[in-house]
């Protein structure tokens, strides 16, 4: 299985994501700008992905910043990955996590070193099971043969272990269920067609590819739809890759269930509703071009959001480490950020 | 303004449009194989431009055919033709009103020449005549500074003169309205991105540029929603590009008319409803490749409709050149197959 971001004998690396699946490279990470500057650039994206590299940067930061300025170049390093990509809350999360550790370890620069360093190590281990629990509670859902449908990779590449909703059905399949599956290519990037096929493939589950457009066309021979999460607010709107509204309203109207997997760090308690996410904008050029061929005028005007809000009502249930959260999402959100489980909705599988 | 299909000095050229924007090149077609051949390639493309297409190939099939397999000749260039594409209904049409004209005009070669001549030439006329009645009456639905949402190519490239959804944007902006246009890159094959975008930049109208799943989410942005179509059902289910189900859901959601300009030539009295249609599908090389470059593993299964079906129900008013059909569909369509107009509901522009 594909990893996203690995350490070998001491050194960072991460899967550059944007050359799969024509080849699989792994670049350095030897500094918290390069881990920055990968996490922009998408080398390493899904948000817990993307939590686990933003901690694993400020490992190698802590190595490299001299004594003197320590604290400070950390505190400095966290702002400029915290920068790097606005949705996902994970990536916050991280973040202040280690920054903590590091806080409460004292004055001593070796002492943070390995407090760092513990913390990044932790917070992986911590992933990796969130993300077999995930794949559990998801799996759950699942019948055999269902046909299911999906945006983007949420897979063992966005997510440490077995990602988030393909996770689920990875784990289905493990149970010998059988799970089919509609991957929306998803544009504009395409990790559906590069990352979510060949995770699919490689693991021996049957797998179609669609233009994301055909979801209208697929949706009612699918039994449920079920996606990934950056970021979800109290009332139960979630952020997710462009797509994922139009694949709500879809499975809405053909009255099949829309299920969102994510880790209870993805669920932030400042976000009261959708609105209050911020949506990253990216380049025009990556609709424009292709590979860096023009398949539009230069000069047309794009909207480009990364992502979308899709409102809570159209969601039936969100697949924690916890158990799956059922509506009214403002109180079974509330009871999981209040550190409850929500095992009593779970669906026998 | 780029135009499809043209004669010059006796000879039939049209616009390679999947070239466009890159490279605007016009190939020659020398007899009904190549028209067939420019038909099946999507060189030429949009239902009522191949249909023009089609009867003109048979006018340069007719010349190299030797006097005494004629007749015969000309059936066998038509099933060929029909055979290119099996969804756009006014392809049948063009090729059985040019058929029936030179079955009517004797045994006399030179006088089926010049029939078979005179009824291509009639039906680009007339179809350039829909088109510009088409616009008109589209344009009427459109009020000052509406923003549009759209899908694939509906203008001069895909239909004489002035197109059909894209042919009633350019018409009301031509009256100073001032439309702002959501343009679907629509995928595989980027029809949105590369001729739409082109079109409404060198009219001037304000575009943008989505990829097709962000419809979702400048839906509720836009006044209205306005597509072409292939094929139309006497209950009003149409058949269009893959993402007009999509767009048509996304609009009833949000409460959005949608409506389907396309002249009465594209209702199909043998289509009772939406299952009647055959929709084609494609190769999947056109979503697993991008020019040549592989986007996705190259095993991996594809589901590639070429269009999809949009209810009836969905739809708030076919623009025709006849006026705009209102539901109920089978009532309004069945009076415009009479040969009926349906003027008495278009709404004051």
């Amino acid at each position: 299985m594909l990893r996203p971001v690995v350490w070998r004998r001491g050194r960072l690396f991460v899967l550059d994501q944007t050359l799969v699946p024509a080849e699989l490279r792994y670049v350095e990470i030897t500094s918290a700008a390069d881990g920055a500057s990968a996490i922009a650039r998408l080398t390493v994206r899904g948000a817990p992905a993307i939590g686990v590299t933003a901690a694993a940067s400020l490992v190698v930061e802590a190595r490299r910043l001299p004594d003197s300025r320590l604290s400070e170049g950390l505190r400095k390093a966290a702002l400029r990955l915290l920068a790097s990509r606005p949705t996902a809350v994970n990536l916050a999360w991280s973040l202040a996590e280690v920054l903590a550790v590091a806080a409460a370890a004292g004055d001593e620069p070796t002492s943070i070193r390995r407090a760092v360093a513990q913390a990044a190590r932790r917070l992986i281990r911590d992933e990796d099971g969130r993300s077999r629990a995930i794949a559990r509670n998801g799996a759950a859902l699942v019948k055999r043969g269902d046909a299911i449908l999906t945006i983007c990779n949420t897979g063992p590449l966005a997510a440490p272990a077995l990602g988030t909703a393909l996770g689920a059905i990875l784990y289905a399949h493990a149970q010998g269920k059988r799970p089919r599956v509609y991957a929306c290519e998803t544009r504009p990037l395409l990790q559906g067609a590069r990352l979510t096929a060949l995770e699919l493939l490689r693991a021996g589950v049957d797998v179609t590819l669609i233009v994301d457009s055909a979801a209208a066309s697929v949706v009612e021979r699918c039994q449920l739809v079920m996606v990934g999460a950056d970021r979800i607010a109290r009332n139960g709107d979630t952020a997710n890759k462009v797509g994922t509204r139009m694949l709500a309203l879809l499975a809405r109207s053909a009255g099949k269930p829309f299920y969102v997997a994510a880790p209870s760090s993805t669920f932030d308690p400042a976000a009261v509703r959708g609105c209050d996410i911020t949506i990253e904008e990216r380049s025009p050029d990556e609709v424009r071009c292709f590979a860096g061929r023009p398949v539009a005028p230069p000069r047309v005007a794009v909207f480009n959001p990364a992502f979308d809000i899709t409102p809570g009502r159209c969601i039936a249930g969100f697949v924690t480490e916890r158990g799956v959260l059922r509506p009214p999402f403002l109180r079974s959100i509330r009871r999981l950020m209040n550190g409850g489980s929500s095992h009593e909705s779970r669906r026998p599988g």
